[in-house]
């Protein structure tokens, strides 16, 4: 028997269908002891929420059985190891789960930890058109002259011919880039390392390895981050990338916000070096309130869940949860395994 | 000898580069006697624009020479075979070309008309993905929060699996599907008329006839009209076709604002029936100034002019025009000849 417990909430229907898996599961959960969700497909809950005394006590007993875990268990990452030590996999919630399994400690053990990679794609890419649709389509200007019932002809623009570079090609970024290409968009991908026969050649028209980001940069006209946040990630979009990116440019980021020097972001679009900017995800979240992106005109601020669609998400999980249960009973390998020396 | 005369503004260079298509053409243009533009790739013109007494006589000295006309003429429309007796040919600057043609009273005529189809098929189709994006993602709520510095996380929608439905599937209907295929969007055309071997097939999960109008209506999340106003399609979208959508679909016109009955569209806009719109094209243009769709919070207004890309129109409309004069000269069938009987 395989003891696998669910961590965080899943509707009763998503616990059934992974019991239903295999007779060799022994799934345990307790809906009153996670985190009540805050919307349809949330894993997190309140900031405030804490269980009672009691339930904490019966919340270790489950995990000190545990071999599988569905997501990093609330209150207990730090010292997950002490208190499950009989687990062997965690299936995050999360597509970028590097940093959660670091504070883990899980990277000099032999735990394999997967992650949500796929589930978020999506309605992230929804996102990043949206952000070009509007800049180009000047829907800001759009809504300002409605509010003065100001017919007022004017051209527009369009992302025929226009260049999009992409930080990152995995699924959010290959996500992004084939919603693009319909639209005549030119889609350079920047990724770590570009093999001869990379299978994201297909994806784009040109590809870079992150050491010539500068060089992708210089030819964008729209610049998408989807990447985690990484030792090597850390502040890749520094003063330089940004001086590197064209004027006029706009940019987004759905990846991590610790991925941008995002002062330097607040003075580039304040100068106007860069156009505008669409952002899900910032330094530090919720974004502080004195926070000039408040205030910008030219921004587009979204608290970090553009990613998540009820319904649509917590079916992707239950599905890529059941689909990596089969392959761990099966002895196979599992789907979006994340390396703990490179933390994606 | 063929005599072309170019009656609405062209560039210097492209008006050269018509002229260089063939030594068997002579060229008539003067930038003088036509309306300048308001704006690049506008052929239009201002409002009260006129020529001078003496522009007018040579602006007509032309015309009764001309053999090909690129535009109807601004100013004679209604006369226009009185005064143009030699014209055999009319290439237009509208892909809807239908409603100037018969006010021209071309239908009773040998004269051929070509639109320009095809040339805002693209801007056109940016406009209806931004317009859908913009809704799916709640990108109103992210405004209304941002002024406040409200971070408020909260769940959005997804395109994937949601229905679309096209009215037309000419080159506009055409180049907002593929746009929207590659986000798992179930594509429904409706066109006039649907063969068997239909080459619209290819890009749509679901092909109607205008007859079955009300059951593609009923099964769509969003309905976009990219129709000429022609005596088939005027109000074609009723209130009985209204009624049929879906509560909460969303709905847009990028096509021409007779085809929808503006009054009933509105009601439903205020009832909720309709959860938003999203309208380039209105039944009175301007727009007037008691309309109540410039007050109604969930409606994008846009004046007519989100089809025009400074550039990319004028490039496209001299390269069709040329295009097609090689094919006249060759005695080939044109692009884009009007159907007279149906007015597109």
């Amino acid at each position: 028997m395989v003891t696998v417990m669910i961590t965080s909430y899943f509707e009763e229907e998503h616990v059934e269908r992974i019991r239903g898996v295999d007779d060799r599961l022994r799934v345990l959960y307790r809906e009153d002891l996670v985190p009540p969700p805050r919307w349809s497909g949330d894993h997190t809950g309140p900031p405030d929420w804490r269980r009672s005394e009691k339930g904490e006590q019966e919340f270790l007993d489950m995990l000190a059985e545990a071999e599988v875990l569905y997501d990093f268990p609330r209150g207990h990452v730090k010292d997950l190891i002490r208190v499950a030590p009989k687990v062997r996999w965690v299936q995050a919630s999360m597509a970028g789960a590097g940093e959660v399994a670091e504070k883990a400690g899980l990277q000099s053990t032999g735990v394999i930890v997967t992650t949500a990679s796929g589930v978020y794609s999506g309605p992230l890419a929804e996102f990043v058109m949206m952000a070009l649709l509007q800049h180009v389509k000047g829907l800001d200007r759009l809504r300002r002259d409605k509010a003065e019932k100001r017919w007022r002809e004017a051209h527009t623009e369009t992302l025929r011919g226009k260049t999009l570079c992409i930080l990152g090609m995995g699924s959010i970024g290959r996500a992004v880039a084939v919603r693009a290409r319909p639209f005549g968009m030119r889609v350079a991908g920047v990724k770590r390392t570009v093999r001869e026969d990379d299978a994201a050649r297909e994806d784009v028209d040109e590809l870079y390895a992150t050491r010539d980001l500068h060089a992708a940069l210089r030819g964008a006209d729209y610049v998408v981050v989807t990447l985690p946040n990484t030792p090597e990630t850390y502040r890749l979009v520094d003063a330089a990338a940004i001086s590197a990116m064209k004027p006029g440019a706009y940019f987004v980021n759905v990846g991590r916000g610790k991925v941008v020097d995002e002062g330097v972001l607040v003075e580039a679009l304040q100068s106007g070096h860069l156009a505008g900017a669409a952002l899900d995800v910032f330094e530090e979240e919720p974004l502080p309130e004195e926070s000039s992106l408040w205030d910008l005109e030219n921004v587009v601020v979204s608290p970090h869940s553009t990613d998540n669609v009820p319904g649509l998400t917590n079916e992707l999980q239950s599905k890529l949860f059941r689909d990596n249960l089969r392959r761990y009973l099966d002895g196979k390998p599992l789907r979006n395994e994340l390396d703990k020396r490179l933390l994606y």
